[in-house]
């Protein structure tokens, strides 16, 4: 007999995953490596660790262990939020009046208020693990400055970090939390570096980009003895620890017997889509099972819908190593979109491989549509969500409606990364109509594209 | 043998209270009632039915059922954000080195940040049976705002907030929530209503007060055919909705085997300390238990510990009937403390009743204490909270630091009401080193005091 689902699945505190899965290490043809680039070789770890702390550093380039052993003083910190609920959508399956089920992965549930901890706490724990006295970073939305400040205060590191300017004008409240965690907070572009006081010279008033910010985090943490840089998102090292999030929604399917027909995450740099789609797609390449997957991107920023399969900078400044992705090239400025989660020019190199090979689908959606599907799920599910989980709970509502359409009964799971307390900005220009759906022409990703490195590899 | 307590104990759906406890009908001295200003006679349930849905005028009398059964719809709606965890706060005693065991109750886990929303979902349901069309209310802080909102959203009833001025202007993201679930928001004293006309020509460029956006919603409700008012504390009716806080708490902590030592909670109007205690207040009242209860106040409005217990008017306007309680008389202002939630004048009469029999304690605390104990505890258990949540956090970490000194094991539980993401103007503040400790004057109660009614009862 099937167990009655509830509308909150919790597991148990047992049942939280021990180990992170690496996608990586289940794929036949892997995502091409990062590049050195001054000499295009593939990074080593002992090169990535001058950026990163050893253990990161050894992560990233791992793509053959299939399960890492989740540190206990980790796990102790996910203790405090997770695991975190499944939820059934009996309200907004009601009001949909579609045969299909509808389940989100809720990582709202901390104060941080997204996914984004489920990586920090890993990155602050192997620097402090390696003796380094802090960390530095870049924030856009803030969502990941927040989480890392967090981090970084229960395990007593320093915490710095570079956050993208027109946010931190914009946001001073997001700044404030960071405060409370006792975080240094500095707007970039800014004095303190090299590349900052080069674009304020460029570009004077500017409001600055996440690709910048990174390579301001970057420089400051080189010219720090005792510190590494930490990056949210893009990186395989993040796609490993994120990998908790599906491993927590696959054993509550699990538990009840329930198989998923398609899972649907938002993408921005692809942190949240990696983790969550990790065991199924793993179970997907090893041939075992058949999902859909579809990565949501807004259609101001459609780095795999419109974009190139290319070795990219991953930052303004081309400090970084490259990575192979699909990108908009690193001189692409997204207009200014309300989701700045999902203004990254690039996508991590697994989820590109992926979608390259055709294991996973990719849908642009514009942002009045995006603010119309939150405010609907906010009115009947109770969660009002950030504007980059809402591109998520778009599509799931249009898969949902054309189930009831065919009369299909089909499990959707999504992915409900954020909150979106710190957005209220943003809800309150879709009210007043101030809302602009803008998609870049043809010719302007075409300027992007042509910055791409050219590699002759 | 004891079950191992996990850090976040979760009822199963299954374990939902099914009915509120009415800790009125327990008590042998029952709280006085409410007087009809003109007559002042008790107020019946049928004079209270021109102001509020008529089963909740019912309930605001009733002092002899014990149990009220949750209707379905209510717990259906419970459901999607309760049971709310009871959580061991592991890392706080460890870090305070204390023998004492350290419990809260989170109410924060929900959009409206805090607890009222399980009473605002009970007045919106009452409501929409009787067949309204919709209900006003007024807001301070603007968590009772965005609750309401919600709550009405889901029944699809309109909703008409009066908002404290000050607070619209300093938190306009809060407005913008209650916005997004179509709630419309006015800043109280306004012109739409005669008592907010008179209080604008009287006091030209108030910021308001919530004795005044109570009157406003009152005459507002008044004013409309099929519109009622709804009042999110003090009400002998909110307190029976949130008695499902404390039943849940008491479940959960039955279920590990723990009993409860002291059991402490913030106080404005009561609510949510009145819903926590409810059980284990039962159980006192009937000689089986020994607790401690606490309740704690903001030293800049101390209701309880420099107040007076004398029938008072609820409101400035005064249109609404009389109430027994602890108070400082309506006409008394609050300084600018940023616990929006704690600066009622009154105290519920329930909790006043109790507290005049001995059977509870209150403490008062300044302003920068709280915030120092709001800022360590965001720090070490995670979660951000609001600054009136914050009191309860300082009386409990000085509890558990007794226990150090003495040696004593004590189960301590508080009950942490919501989070702070709407209040970070305050933090920075505390940030700034700019937060002041204002304590009102003996002079100052007395004028407050003058302007209690002389009854002659």
């Amino acid at each position: 007999m099937k167990k009655e689902i509830p509308y909150k699945i919790y597991l148990d505190e047992s049942e939280l995953p021990k180990y992170w899965l690496n996608l990586r290490a289940f794929m036949d043809k892997k995502p091409a490596p990062l590049l050195n680039p001054k000499t295009l070789n593939p990074m080593t770890a002992e090169e990535l660790s001058s950026v990163f702390c050893a253990e990161l550093a050894r992560q990233e380039v791992d793509d053959t262990t299939k399960y890492i052993e989740i540190p206990t003083e980790v796990r102790d910190f996910y203790k405090m939020y997770r695991p975190a609920p499944l939820i059934r959508a009996y309200c907004l399956e009601k009001v949909l009046d579609t045969p299909a089920h509808i389940y989100y992965k809720f990582e709202g549930n901390n104060t941080s208020g997204s996914h984004k901890l489920n990586s920090a706490i890993a990155q602050a724990y192997y620097a402090k693990e390696q003796g380094l006295k802090g960390v530095t970073t870049e924030t856009g939305a803030g969502q990941w400055g927040t989480a890392l400040s967090m981090a970084c205060s229960y395990f007593g590191l320093d915490c710095n970090v570079y956050m993208v300017k027109v946010s931190y004008e914009q946001k001073p409240f997001r700044r404030e939390v960071m405060r409370t965690y006792g975080a240094t907070v500095t707007p970039s572009p800014s004095m303190t570096t090299e590349v900052g006081r080069k674009i304020n010279e460029e570009f004077p008033g500017t409001g600055g980009s996440l690709g910048c910010a990174i390579s301001e985090a970057v420089e400051a943490a080189s010219n720090k003895d005792g510190y590494r840089y930490a990056l949210g998102s893009v990186l395989n090292q993040v796609l490993l620890h994120q990998s908790v999030i599906g491993l927590e929604t696959k054993t509550a399917l699990d538990k009840y017997g329930v198989k998923a027909d398609i899972i649907i995450g938002c993408a921005g740099g692809g942190s949240n889509l990696g983790g969550l789609i990790a065991p199924f797609m793993a179970e997907q390449v090893e041939g075992k099972a058949n999902y859909r997957f579809i990565a949501v991107e807004p259609a101001s920023c459609p780095t795999l819908t419109r974009g190139k399969y290319a070795y990219d900078y991953c930052d303004t400044g081309k400090v970084c190593p490259l990575a192979k992705m699909y990108t908009l090239g690193s001189g692409f400025i997204p207009s200014a979109s309300h989701a700045g989660g999902l203004r990254y020019h690039g996508m991590t190199s697994t989820l590109s491989e992926l979608y390259d090979q055709g294991l996973m689908e990719a849908r642009s959606v514009e942002q009045t549509k995006v603010f119309e599907a939150a405010e609907y799920f906010a009115r009947i599910e109770g969660i009002l969500p950030a504007p980059e989980s809402a591109h998520a709970i778009r599509v799931a509502i249009d898969e949902a409606l054309k189930c009831k359409e065919t009369g299909e009964h089909k499990n959707i799971v999504f992915g409900l990364t954020g909150t979106g307390y710190f957005d209220m900005m943003s809800y309150e220009k879709f009210h007043d109509g101030k809302m602009s759906d803008y998609i870049p022409s043809d010719e302007e990703l075409q300027k992007g594209f042509a910055g791409l490195p050219d590699l002759k590899l």
